[in-house]
This record gives structure tokens, C-alpha cells and sequence, in this order.
């Protein structure tokens, strides 16, 4: 998405000055939204995306516990949901501060405001006293960037799926969404040098997606695969528990990703704006569907039978590829993108397993290979992009998140362990860390 | 819905005098949006709309997800979602154009443009150069219709579940979108001659519903019944495998029904007409309920026990019901009229069962009957609208709809054949097809 | 919510002035929205909200299909469809005409209109003649009250579930939607005595959530616990039968509550309106994640492991505690009014337990216990509240719902009884009510 704090005064100068032709010519075409009008509609598409961005997390929830085993479920819904509550209370207390005043912070040396939680508009506010007036309301804003910081969380759960114990994935939740990705977020979206760079991640392939991915995979390699996974050289397929409810989680994030890519306009209150909140709409949509039928024709080629789930992947890798760049493509270039993702996802799949990483979801893949595909797609369809500054964000981004990721799992595994006992993941994580079921009265095949 | 392409010079026509007379009189009650944010407005109710019928597309999957035995129900979901997807691409590709320039086509004889795919608006347009500039977005717009189109294809994958061929099925998905469902909707929604003539349908109980209908009852026609569902004269009834999700897919529908009908006033930078929207959210809501309760009271006297498949295929009866007209009806009348709905599922679902037509969701009685029904109910509360024109209407695209998707199933079961193996079928076309189960850890009852 | 008739004429004397200000001086900061932009954005916000609360029957059909057992699950849906419908046809009828004009009754002596069903404006209104002008759209106000009206019989058919025959419970819902709730709701939001008291309660803790919980608790008492629940003084789990839907019923609701809490707020035409519902987003987030986080901990520290269920109602016990008052209190003080709202959750369930009051899902601990913890919270961040008036709402409201509701649950007993019979409760009410399973194919454990 594009930068907050540097847009607000912008638009401003902008909205101002052409309010005032507007007014003088009489009515018109051209005739411009008040100053208010372009606050409220701003606003208003922070809160429409904050609450498509947030079903993203019931999306997450219901793909990951449709991937599972059954056993597994229970927790697969219980991590979802605690992680999106402490991203949630933890972006607040941390993370929003720390994630935008840092451009200031860098470069003027100081760190006021950086440690205290976010504090919103007073009640009532009055439009001259509004921060950022002629913007957006602050309310609305850290609402929309929390379900960011959220998604990133996200994206970590379903690969450790099975095996990690709940509270070492928590406390890894907290840092990721308090420090790991607000600091990482603020070089670009915070005003920070990567922004300086010239890097461009319109609403986050690289600064939400990869970072969770990274963090993911750097887990994985730390946690090991799960019991039985790879046997003897061999890869043993695990199929999920539930996979209606993985399609559910697709429509659900497929959905949720109109805000996610739309409202990363970060406004719609010009003509323009809007148009361009349009465009993004219908390219995101097309986007997952190009990956989608790419991962369809794939799996029918190289299998001879389509597979559902690299099918729900493959919209996903159209989603998480069109993210960096979702405005400038064409119609036709947004399903391109999104179709090489889908490709790439059919690929990658296999790929991982021959390494052994154990994703159990596909999120890898999905999040991490894409979101890297999708930054560098930026360069195809967007003129101010170069190939080696979107190199440079995804290399520098990528070091920081694996470096980051690895000590805190690190040490969370020297101190308090970050796997299940054996005998207690072949029990199910649901009846040994929980005592209870997801589908206590069904027979297990 | 109404004609976007006269409505936009109207509506700019209407606009700008009477933003001129309210800044000559002063700040009044009556002072005009202006044109920006009427067309701010605008677009923003079709993307609102455009994701919640996107949303739709959830609600058919999981509606039909749970009304197929738990062997087909992988497949299911995978024709859901790629239908969408197909829907997404070629009406992008040939259905948009062939939609909307047919008026011009048809009355100035050309096809300039017509075959090149949908163009949506450049990055960052000013005011002056949009296009229908004082209307909407051509994204906002794309994106609404797109969904719209994609509708059509859901209603048929339910008809047909459990023993069509995937492949056939996606083909034929694609001649829909692509050709048949735009070349029909834009005799009356491209201005054509149904909309010359006068014929009525605000939101497509015929365009969408009807025409949906009907793919799936000529299909139904040419691949037959399920192997066992008519055995020596009797009709063997079929469980769905998961009435939850049943009951969740209407739900869904049942929220992105507001959008399907309310943004199908194409407008809401008004004061008329956004209390319109608001006439038809309420509308639409309680047609659903009027069908919801009139199909368990009907169901409760006919069987002594109410029936949830037809409770649930009861409201969507309703929303089908108020489809072709939510605006003018009071909630009375709208209640009575999906009311109505609901009472004619209950009665031709065994209809269709005697005459062996075998729909496994009820798809033909919720879309096709009842888009008929709702279609001719439009005489009742829009002084407007002709018995005889209605009928025209139906019967004209019934006409079409039903030759061309013949043509079409006849071709595919020629050339490839459209129907699953007789073992496949009995073994469930997730293993089959697929070579997966939606629920491998659930031992079958 | 605040009191709609008599913030229209307010909004209309603020707005007006300040309009004719603000074109006087010229374009600058403080431009305000013209009065058909703010009668738009108004209505808007009706619409999105009213959409997203209606979200919340899905939401309530999925977290009670996944808490009852599989033996009664396809009846739990059953109930959510219908109860919905019939709050939509009889808050039509009855409820909104009895709820608004209370206020005029009340203080005139008349019921002029009170039995009319509800009228909204005329198709294509113009701004003058639109009820409410400056305000926005009765439909759109209609459509929004009518989804608090059906949030509390929600609530009911939870705690009610596994053992109550179907009629008598749609009975008792047309009452509460038709007569309780609105008679209630009118005293605080349609202007009656409880609102001249100075009682506060913005979105419904007391007006909603109490309510539901109160007809709840009472209609529990009256029809006894679930046969099998309480064994010999001990309390007998009984675990649902899918958490997955639990979880995913439970992000609906969150997700819903947006609209429920944001769009209580009435108005959004405002840059102060608009602001003040982001702090609503904002702050309704963060008390659900408070709340699921405190359940989390408590649930570990009390029983060592922790207890998805409990975290689910933690989350929607922190909605229900931040509903008197979303508005006022920092996201600090939101988090931990939710957080409070938690742990009550996880202490009351096991004492209603104790006290053999058997309530399936946990309703009233969620939605009265926490109702009246969120009542009772409005004093500590808004000023105007009294701990003295917000008690006195709250037992007014209390006793009022207890007799009315046990009224009607007595009659109904007398006259057709109101419990499946013993043999119908063991093999489960969806066989014996509805003859159908939801699940027919999953063999039981």
C-alpha cells in the first residue's frame, strides 16, 4: 500500500486548490467531494477492508483446519483464533507506534510516541482537530493496518501445523506481530529506506506475505517434519480432514482480499481514486482465478487428475502474486501474474517435499514463493519499478525475517521446548494439549 | 437491473442542473452531492455489491457441498470454484463486450469492439476523462457484472452433481459465460430489444436465475438421473451429506442477495435513490422469510414434519422470487411474493421427481420456476410492466437458453461424452475423477 | 445506539449552519458534506451494518449446529432460518411500529400508527419529501433495527436447544420479536423512560444481549435440563459435535459485530461521526481478542489446558461486554472491559452448571452475565453514566423480560407443552421432529 503519512499532507495540497476552481467555475463536471467528503469516504474504505481484511482470519481458520488431520483440528482453531486476539492486543501496544513513526524516528533520531500504544481520535473529534484532516480518521487506519500485521500471523500457523505446542507458537505470534513485522513494515509503508529505495510493495506480496512465509519456513526447518511424513526417502501423502471447509477458507480469503488489495488504495474520495479502488477489485479477482485454472490444467497434465487442494492453492497464488502490484496491470496481465503463480504452486509443492520441509498447508509455497513472484512481477506492468531495487527489498526483508525468526524460535525451543511429545502427536494435538475434540462423535477412518 | 449505458447520460443530465439551482439558492435542505461524490457513490455500490455477490458464489458451493453425498462432494467444491474462475476470465475476455455494446451493435449495425476484451479505466483517471464520468467506474461496473454472469454458472453445477464429467462441465461453463448468458442479457440489459420492448427484470430473476434454470434443465434432459434415484417407479430420496453446510451456503446467499438486488439500482448518490437500496435491502429480506416460513408451514401440513432441505431451498426461493422486481413492492407484498416462491418449491420439487427429472439441490425449482414466477409477479406492484411482455421475456430467452445450451451438451456429449462411468458414479466421483476424498477420515454410514 | 428521532432534527440544526458557514468562507478545512451526502453516508452505514449483523444469524447457526450434538444439529439449523424469518415478517408487522412511536405514545397518549406495519419512503423519494431529511433513509433504519431484533431471538435458541419442540419455540419467537423486544428496546432507543432516566447503553449489552439472555435463562428454568446432563450431582459433559463450524460461528459474529457496535453509532456524514466509528471497529476488536485471551489464560491456569470452547465465548463475552459502550474507552480500557468479560465466561459457566441450569452453548453466561458486566462498565469511561441508572436499566429491563418471557413459556407449556418427549430427546430431535440427520452418512462414535 502506499505510504500513509506522506499521501495525507498531499492530498491536501491536491484536494484543496482544485475544491477551490471547482467552486469558482460553478457547476460543472469536475466538480470536486468536500474536504469532509474525502475524509469520510477515505475512512469508510479503512473500515470496509479492515473488516474483509479480518474475515481473512476465520479464512485462514477454516483452510488450515479443513488441511489438517482431524485430530488436530480443535487446536488448528484454537491457534487462529488466539493468534489474531494477540496480534490484535499486541499491534496496539506495540506495533502501530512502533511501524509508523519510525521514518520520522530515522531520520530524525528520535523515538517519541515510538513505545506508547496507539491512541486513537478523541470522541467527537472536530474536523480542524482530526489528525490528518482532509485523510482519513486514525481509528479507521489502525484498524486496517492490524489486520495486516494479523494476516502475517497467520500465514505462520498452518505450516507448523501438528506438531508445535500452542503456547511456544503464541509467544512467537506476540514478537512477530509486536516487533518482527512492524519494524520490517515500517521501511516501506512507515516511510523507512526501503521506501527511500524506491521499492515498490503496493499491499504487501513482499512486507506481509513473504515475511509470514519466511517466518514459516524458518520454523519448519527449526520444528522438523511432522511423524511419518517422509518415510524411508519416500513422501507420504497426509490429506486434510475436511476439504469443503479448505473451500470455504479459500471463498473466504478470496473475499476478504478485495479489502486486503482495494482498500491498500488508502483512498477513495477523488474520481480517480476510486477508479483505481475499481481496478484493483477487478484484477485481484482475476488474478486468483488465472491461478486457479492454471493450477487446475497443471495437476491435469501432470497427474492426470485435477487436485482440489493445489486448485485452492492456486487461487491463493494468484492472490498473494497480484498483492504487490494489483493497480498497474491490465485485466489480462493481472490473470498472467496470477497464473504463473498458480503454476508456480504446483511446482514449489513437490519441490519442498523433496527437501523435506513439512508444509502442511501449502503455505510456503502459497505465501513465501509467490509473494517473491508477485514483488518481482511489479517490474512487468509498473514503470517506476526496476528488477534490482524489488531484488533488494525481498533479499533484505528475507534476511531480516529469517534472522529474527530463528533467534526467537531458537530460543523459545533452548527454553521451553517448541514440540510435542511423540506419543502425543500421534495421539493428536487436540486431545493432548486441549482434552477435546473438533469432532468428538465421528469414527476415524 | 436498470440499463447502465442510457441511465448515465440521464443521470448526468438530471444531476447537473440541480446542483447548479442548489449552490444558486444556498445551502438548503435539498443541497446536491456533487458530481464527484455522486460518482464516488456509485462505484462504491458496485463494489460493495460486486463482493457480496462474489460472495455467492461461497454460499452455491457450500449449498451444493452439503446437499451431495460425502463421495462427490470434493468434486463439488472444485467445480465451484472453478466455475468462478472460468466466469472471471471469459466474461472478461468476450462476455463483457458482447453484453454491453450489443445496443449499439444491434441499432447502428457495427461490432467495433466487441470482440476485444473489457477495458477498464486508466490508472489514476482524472474526473473529465472517465468514462460515463458523472456515473461510475467501467472497473466498479465490471467487477458487478462479472459476479453476476458467474451466478449463472453456479446455478447449474447443483443440478447436475454427482454424474457429470468435470471437463464437460467447465467447457460448457465457459460457452455460458462467454456467449450465451451476455448475448441474452444484453437484449435487456445491453438495451436490446426485450428492453425496447418494455420487458422488466431489475435484478434478473429471468436474466440470471431463469436462464441459470435452464442450462441446468436441458442438462439435466441430456445426462439423466443419478443411477438409483428412480427405481421400479418409485423415487428414491438422497440425503445431502451435510445439512450444516446446506444451511450455511443459504445464509451466504442470502447476504450476497442484498447486494445482487440492491446494487442492482446502479445508483446511490442520491437521496431517492439510496433510500431506494434501502427499500430493497428490506425487500429482499423479508421475501426470503416470507419464503423460509411459508415452506416449513407447507411442509409441516403436507408431511407432518417440516423439512430443512426445503425450508432452506424456501427462502432461496423467495430471494429468487423478489429478484425481478425488489423495489416497488411493500414489505407486505414482497413478503407475500416470496411467500409464494417458497410454496412453489414445495410443490414441484416432487413435480420434477414424478416426471424423473433428477436436480439434486432443487436448483430448477428455486431458479427456473420461481425466476418465472417473480418475473410475472412484477405486474402486481410495477404499474409498468404487462403480463404480456413479462411472458414475452421469459419465454424469448427460455427459447434461447434452451437451444443453445442443447447445442452446446449435445456437441460435449458427441465429442467427449458428459456423463462419469457407471462404476465411477456408484464409487463417487471424488475418487474417480479426483483421486481424493473430502472427508478420507470419516468412515461412510 | 443513540436515540434516532431525536438525533435527526439535531443533526439537521448542526449541519445546516455550519454548511452555509463553510460555503461563505470559501473552500477550506472544515468543508462540510452537503445534507444529501450526509443523508447518504447515514443510510450507507445503515445498509453495511445492517448486512453485517444479519451476518450474525449465520454466525449464531454455525456456533450452535457445532455445540449441540450430531443428533440434533440439522433441528438447530431449522430453528436459527426460521427464527430469523420470523423476526423479519414480525418485526415488520408489529415490533418497529411499537418500538418507535413509544416515545410519542408515551409523552402524547396516543397510538396513532403504533399497529401499523412499518411503511417505508416511496420508491424514488425526493430529498424533500424523505422522512427524516438530513438523517437518512427509514428503510435503511428499518433494515438496521430489524437485525437487533432477530440478534436477540438468537440468542434464545441456543441454550434452549437439544430438547425443545420446534412450534412452541417459534411461538415464543414471534412474541419476543413482535412484543418483548420492541416494547423494551423503546424505552431506552425509542426515546421512553429509561433513555429520559439517563440511562446508557449504546449498541445493546442491556437492550440485546440481557434480553435474549434473560428470555433465555428463564425459558431454561422452565423446560429443565437435557436429560443425562446431571447424573447423580455430578455434571456430565457433553461435548459438541463440531468445533470447526463453533469457530467458524464465532469469527461471523465478530465480524458481524462491527456492524452491530460501528453502526449503533447512527451516523457517519460527519468527519466526528465517522472517527467515532472507527474508535467503535477499533475498540469492539480489541475486546474480543481481550476477551479470548483471558479465557485462554484462565482455562490454563485453572484446568491446564486450555478450552477452545471457552476461548470461543471468551471472545464473544468481550463483544458482549464492549456493546454499552464502544465508543469512550481507550483501546487499553476496551481490552481489558472485554478481557473482564472473559473471565466471567469461564467462572459462570461452571456455576450455572451448579446450579443444574443447562445451557448448551453458554449463552447466558456470554450474553446476560456479560450484558450486565458491560451495562455496568459504561461508568467507568463515560462520564455521563451512573452505576446507580445504568442498575436500574438493567433490573427494569431484567424483571420485565423474566415475566413476560415466563409468561409465555407457561402458556405455552399449559397448551401444547413445550419438551420433545423423552424417547424423541435420546434418539435426537432431528429424527423425531424433522425425520432427517444432518450428518446421514457419518456413522456416530
Amino acid at each position: 500500500m502506499k505510504l500513509l503519512n506522506t499521501l495525507a499532507p498531499a492530498a491536501a495540497l491536491i484536494a484543496l486548490p482544485t475544491l477551490g476552481l471547482a467552486q469558482d467555475d460553478g457547476p460543472a463536471p469536475g466538480v470536486n467531494a468536500s474536504t469532509d467528503t474525502v475524509f469520510i469516504f477515505n475512512s469508510l474504505l479503512f473500515l470496509i477492508g479492515g473488516f474483509l481484511v479480518m474475515w481473512m482470519a476465520a479464512g485462514f481458520a477454516m483452510l488450515e483446519a479443513g488441511l489438517v488431520r482431524s485430530k488436530n483440528v480443535a487446536m488448528q482453531c484454537m491457534k487462529n483464533v488466539v493468534l489474531f486476539s494477540l496480534a490484535a492486543i499486541f499491534y496496539y501496544l506495540i506495533g502501530y507506534n512502533l511501524m509508523y513513526p519510525l521514518g520520522t524516528w530515522a531520520t530524525e533520531g528520535v523515538i517519541s510516541g515510538v513505545w506508547g500504544p496507539a491512541v486513537l481520535e478523541a470522541v467527537g473529534v472536530t474536523a480542524d482537530a482530526a489528525d490528518d484532516y482532509g485523510y482519513a480518521s486514525t481509528g479507521s487506519d489502525f484498524f486496517f493496518q492490524l489486520m495486516f500485521c494479523a494476516t502475517t500471523a497467520s500465514i505462520v500457523s498452518g505450516t507448523l501445523a501438528e506438531r508445535i505446542k500452542l503456547w511456544p507458537f503464541l509467544i512467537f505470534t506476540i514478537v512477530l506481530t509486536a516487533i518482527i513485522y512492524p519494524l520490517q513494515a515500517s521501511w516501506k509503508w512507515g516511510g523507512g529506506f526501503l521506501d527511500a529505495a524506491g521499492f515498490l510493495d503496493f499491499a504487501g506480496s513482499t512486507v506481509v506475505h513473504s515475511v509470514g512465509g519466511w517466518a514459516a519456513l524458518t520454523g519448519a526447518l527449526i520444528l522438523g517434519p511432522r511423524i511419518g511424513k517422509f518415510r524411508n526417502g519416500t513422501v507420504v501423502p497426509i490429506p486434510g480432514s475436511n476439504l469443503t471447509l479448505a473451500t470455504l477458507g479459500t471463498f473466504i480469503l478470496w473475499l476478504g482480499w478485495f479489502g486486503f488489495n482495494g482498500a491498500s488504495q488508502l483512498a477513495m474520495g477523488t474520481v480517480g481514486d476510486v477508479a483505481d479502488v475499481s481496478r484493483i477489485f477487478a484484477n485481484t479477482n482475476t488474478a486468483a482465478a488465472g491461478g486457479a485454472v492454471a493450477a487446475l490444467i497443471m495437476t491435469q497434465i501432470m497427474y492426470k487428475k485435477p487436485d482440489l487442494t493445489m486448485v485452492l492453492n492456486g487461487a491463493l497464488a494468484g492472490l498473494v502474486s497480484i498483492t504487490a502490484e494489483p493497480l498497474t496491470p491490465t485485466l489480462g496481465a493481472a490473470t498472467i501474474i496470477g497464473a504463473i503463480g498458480g503454476i508456480i504452486v504446483v511446482f514449489t509443492v513437490p519441490m519442498l517435499d523433496k527437501i523435506k520441509i513439512d508444509d502442511v498447508v501449502g503455505a510456503i509455497p502459497v505465501h513465501l514463493i509467490c509473494g517473491i513472484w508477485g514483488t518481482i512481477a511489479v517490474v512487468f506492468t509498473n514503470g517506476d519499478a526496476t528488477f534490482a531495487t524489488q531484488l533488494y527489498g525481498i533479499v533484505v526483508v528475507g534476511i531480516f525475517t529469517i534472522v529474527a525468526s530463528a533467534v526467537v524460535w531458537f530460543i523459545l525451543k533452548l527454553v521451553m521446548g517448541i514440540r510435542v511429545s511423540e506419543e502425543e502427536e500421534v495421539a493428536g494435538l487436540d486431545m493432548g494439549e486441549l482434552g477435546m475434540e473438533a469432532y468428538p462423535e465421528f469414527s476415524k477412518g
